[in-house]
């Protein structure tokens, strides 16, 4: 715990432009990198990057880290590599959901320290979820022998959009806090820095720092779900819109003579293309209430009826996605939510009604031309890890 | 003529980083600025700025304008500003048409010196193309009085996405085309900077540099015209897509068992929110050939038939570009093409379409979220100045 205050103070040196702090700020954006990258990320000479890094080393702020797991991968990280000491500095990661809060502290280096779910009442007020995860995260950092002076900030995911200045702008989770600011609510409690984003752009955050769009500046994160949601990141940045409501995929009103949606229109995408309504005939036909994971589950072990339900609904996903596609035309589209554990048997059909209906097909176009369509990394932790990517992230701008 | 090379080797510096070069770069993208936006853009002291602009006004490089017309209207110019002399360099902005080339010579400050339509054969091939074009510029640089060394580079426009790299992905109005690698086809004639974009990118360039946009860096441009297209610009860089393909908003497939379209989909925005079939219509009542110009006449005249056609084309536009709205939230949503000139006969109807299908409606949010949905200031010259605006800019940018 020694070098908090060390790395806390070279982030937030928003003015120097020390060699140091740019390379610290550029491996908490980042995570692990070899010299060569740090020197093409930061514009500094070689000569430069070698000995800053020799001093951080010597401070104990960078650690050096053995090829591992992605570099065997080969998902762009380097053999040999350098990355923040983890034992630096924690973030605060937390969702809020209709009766729990989910808690996680991460390092730097974002592995997580530890992980809670906050009990509350229904409709609990924002000053009521400060105090409670303020509590909760005493606690915590008390179990852990954590000290409260390394904290970088605290991410927010919330289920809603969020305009860039942190306000909630249409509460479906949690209908009471619209019009709420986050930071205004937490930053008294925390007196650190708060950052608040909805949940599918923390999602493509954390699948940018750390999955499956590591190295890519644009990509498309579509969630397949109990709703259907995503982001859209163009030059590295995650669309927020004006009032935070890009990449609202599940509310393309296809139909406007369909169903009623809840946020108002006719014939959205998430009211066909979300898991809702094919659980619901699952459990009518099995007579027992159906999650998600029992449908893929049973399409994996050959269920007929499961998986003409996945397949079906991976078809107007897909024909939804091809909207996006030609608008888009990404070169990556990773899909999320708990629904893409199905993998393949969500995939196949999904891929096939995209070439369908989007304008630039794979087969009209050069091989290094098309639009890649690939299973996310994270399914379950996407927004939390992607609230502790957002600290990071805040602490690594370079502005 | 005489400060020609000295801008160019200006223009051209890349490496030193000097402030005068960082002034005519960011002058050759924006227009007309500041001595205090100069310093925020580029970073530089203000008395950095002011020695650095003393000493390139004494060489003719950079004038003084009055504050004029834009400064009046309020759109983002101050009152006294400095541009680079328009005497200082010329640009070539070109678009290919089915059997012309438009071709527009215009000045650093992008007033057009010269125009020209080059009359060509059908299914001219990208060669004669070059040839016929290379030979209309020195006919025009000498009939004009113009030295070919200030020539900065050549922008080309075309019908159909391009890539990056600059190829014709689907060439739709000069369907030989496709696969064509503009700028390997126009350097070797030319020796200058090739860039080649979409039209409608083009169209977006012109708007953000002169236009309805100016110090916009996140807006949709959408085009109504005889077919449906538009382009997407986040953090002030247009949105190209992996294969060129984004912002073919006239190709989103809404109805998968509507009419097939020329791209090959089925039901897509363009044939029923393009003036094509509403033309057909009109003309078949009127036992004449009408023009877009005629109906839009036509309707601010007080016929019913006309208004009702505008009405209802706008009403399923609206629809799809609700679907935009959906997607990005873009702050500004620009309206161009010929059919911008129906002004608010075109513009209510689309307006109240977009806000009855799209997420975030205007009434739900504050004034400063909502989406502004307005005509563009080009809708006739708006590709060739774009393609003007694509030479501008790369020069440009500050890498």
């Amino acid at each position: 715990m020694m070098h908090e205050s060390r790395l806390k103070s070279l982030l937030d040196d928003r003015e120097s432009g020390a060699p140091a702090t740019r390379i610290v700020r550029i491996m908490s954006e980042r995570g692990a990198l070899s010299a060569a990258q740090i020197a093409r990320l930061t514009g500094l000479a070689r000569s430069t990057v070698s000995m800053a890094l020799a001093e951080l080393r010597q401070s104990g702020i960078v650690v050096e880290v053995p090829g591992g797991e992605e570099a065997a991968k080969g998902v762009g990280r380097p053999a040999t590599a350098l990355t923040l000491n983890p034992e630096a500095g924690t973030c605060i990661g937390l969702h809020m959901s209709l009766d729990d809060i989910q808690l996680v502290v991460a390092d730097v280096s974002h592995s997580v320290i530890a992980e809670q779910n906050i009990a509350m009442q229904r409709d609990y007020s924002p000053e009521e979820a400060a105090a409670a995860t303020k509590a909760a995260v005493e606690r915590t950092y008390r179990e852990n022998g954590l000290s409260a002076c390394g904290l970088l900030g605290v991410g927010v995911s919330v289920s809603a959009p969020v305009s860039p200045d942190g306000t909630v702008q249409r509460a479906s989770i949690v209908p009471t806090w619209a019009g709420v600011n986050i930071r205004d609510a937490f930053e008294p409690v925390f007196g650190s820095p708060i950052l608040a984003d909805n949940e599918s752009n923390c999602a493509a955050i954390a699948e940018m720092m750390w999955g499956a769009a590591i190295g890519c500046e644009d990509f498309v994160l579509f969630k397949i779900d109990l709703g259907v949601g995503g982001a859209i990141v163009s030059g590295g940045r995650v669309m927020t819109g004006i009032a935070g409501g890009a990449g609202e995929f599940g509310h393309l009103s296809l139909d406007p003579d369909g169903d009623l949606c809840r946020c108002g229109n006719r014939g959205c995408l998430e009211l066909t293309a979300s898991f809702n309504r094919p659980l619901e005939q699952l459990s009518r036909l099995y007579g027992r209430r159906m999650t998600m994971d029992d449908a893929i589950r049973l399409a994996e072990q050959g269920d007929v009826g499961a998986r003409r339900l996945i397949e079906d609904t991976a078809a107007v996903a897909g024909r939804g996605l091809a909207l996006v596609g030609t608008l888009i035309n990404p070169p990556l589209i990773i899909i999320g939510g708990r629904m893409a554990l199905a993998g393949d048997i969500l995939l196949a059909p999904l891929v096939a009604a995209y070439e369908k209906h989007t304008l630039i097909k794979a087969r009209d176009v050069a091989e290094r031309l098309r639009t890649r369509i690939t299973i996310g990394k994270f399914t379950e932790n996407d927004k939390l890890l992607g609230a502790v990517g957002l600290v990071l992230r805040h602490h690594g701008r370079l502005d």
